[in-house]
């Protein structure tokens, strides 16, 4: 397992080149909520999403010998992007196996915006693992997991280890969990600051087997890939599960309606865009579950990478008529 | 006409009141422009929108009598809202006259939220004026004009002014204009914080009165109300344009395009909900009429009022069909 000096360690190895998030407020939200709320921004990070910290880190740490071959991932989502910018921000090859029906959009990104190789894949697990074990024997390339992985985990925390150094006496911080990376790294990051502070994992009811893994004392598996927050339908590690079960609060499963209610206060009221996935620590304050009144309340916002065709259609509809 | 003087003191009474809202950076965006982009988000400010300043300023400056009387205005808009929670903070009673065709969920902000009096009236200026005019007489309400209004003017200024005290040595500013209030208050202060800043106005094509105004000496006016910039539709006052005519470098019409593609780069890219009127400052600093390399280039974003309902609505039907 890993400790409060590998969170402070990862940090000093990133600070230089991840964005410092800002805490924002909103008086409208502690006016509804009855308590003081800090949202960190997590979603104003490089690439989108605290992803970047982590895969920063653990490609930083990497041997020569590793760096001049390169390393891989298998994402479609904001690993993907955080592996290639961090590679190509330290002069490394990165390849990213994607399947087949990713949106091109976040190809493009990977691929033109970060500079990664895309190789293709059917969109099963299955392939996907396949694909990548290939080219691993082929080219000899490291394997960056998106969260069972100390290094990854490590980075993640270095948004919780900054949060606290931003705002004073939290008394609680609610994190989303997916494969468990962020909340792991929160749980570190939080303990080894000031054990006190209570953390609480927020997670779709739907995808809710960091809740059952909890209960039952070993890692449960989703039966679904059905909830909205596309960002937490993963299963557990051993290594994340492990951080987990020693250090958290509780975990507090949220309906796909109060994540989207949770979504539409973070844009109408505080103008921010935070995908489903990041709006889940909100939901989670606000379910009443925890009592979060008169507290001072850390909100992690995970990320803010979604599909904004939508709305973008319907305005351009509107020109188009006009 | 103001001073800048007069938005200093209008910064004095409002400052322990109004956001001071931050200013962002995109590293993205600027390697796009060539130039160093400082973002000044007022989308980010009470109300969702620099209108709070003006408001504010004007409601505190009222003489006793006035305050016990009352304020009006008409505006089913940023302004609106403004008004109604400067009131409420100031313990006055405050009347918005609104089309009788306004969308519920500004009705609902106004009245519930801000604890406005609502009076509805047709949707024409005349009527709207003959609502508004009739209510004056009868309760001696103060009106509070969206920018015809110098301490409007000058509380919209305080936006520059505190922008300029936050980013150092700005060569330039773009700023949206409708009415022409945020620009009026935005070339005092910048004029009175150091002269060589230069201010470019952006205007929708659709509703180009003011550059037409500033070619034809006189002030012109919008024959369609057609842009998606819906807070930048008005005309021109005898007060905004002296300003204007007297301190602007030049306006910057834009299309509906370049709008739809510059607010889409702010939510894609830096992760901000901002309105249309609100992102005609970047797509006119964007058109490359004029030259912003290797500038530092201030970016005023005004606001971030829209209907969100496109994209939950999308959301929404997801998690129906799972």
């Amino acid at each position: 397992m890993i400790e409060y000096s590998d969170v402070l360690e990862a940090y000093d190895r990133i600070k230089e080149v991840v964005n410092k998030t800002p805490v924002l407020t909103s008086s409208t939200l502690n006016r509804m909520s009855k308590s003081e709320l800090f949202f960190k921004c997590e979603s104003f990070q490089k690439v989108g999403a605290f992803k970047m910290r982590g895969a920063y880190n653990a490609i930083s740490k990497l041997s020569q010998s590793q760096k001049e071959k390169g390393v891989i991932a298998h994402s479609s989502g904001n690993h993907a992007q955080a592996v290639a910018l961090s590679a190509k921000l330290l002069g490394i090859k990165a390849t990213i196996v994607m399947p087949n029906t990713s949106p091109q959009v976040k190809v493009n990104a990977t691929r033109d915006t970060y500079g990664a190789t895309v190789v293709f894949c059917e969109n099963t697990s299955v392939a996907r693992q396949k694909a990548t074990d290939e080219l691993i024997s082929q080219y000899g390339y490291t394997f960056i997991h998106p969260y069972d992985n100390y290094d990854i985990i490590a980075g993640a925390g270095t948004a919780t280890y900054e949060f606290l150094n931003q705002v004073n006496n939290l008394d609680m911080i609610f994190c989303p969990i997916g494969g468990g990376g962020l909340i792991s790294g929160t749980l570190i990051a939080a303990n080894g600051f000031n054990s006190n502070i209570e953390i609480y994992g927020a997670e779709p009811q739907l995808v809710d087997d960091a809740f059952r893994s909890l209960n039952s004392g070993r890692i449960e598996h989703n039966k679904t890939r059905n909830s909205i927050a596309d960002g937490l339908l993963t299963d557990l590690s051993e290594k994340t599960f492990g951080i987990i079960r020693k250090y958290i609060n509780d975990i507090i499963n949220v309906s796909e309606f109060e994540i989207l209610e949770a979504m539409r206060l973070l844009w109408e009221r505080m103008k921010i865009v935070v995908e489903p996935s990041g709006a889940c620590s909100l939901a989670a304050a606000l379910t009443k579950r925890i009592s979060i009144q008169n507290k001072r309340v850390g909100i992690l916002l995970s990320g803010g990478n979604l599909d904004l065709d939508p709305i973008f259609q319907s305005l351009k509809a509107r020109i188009e008529k006009n």
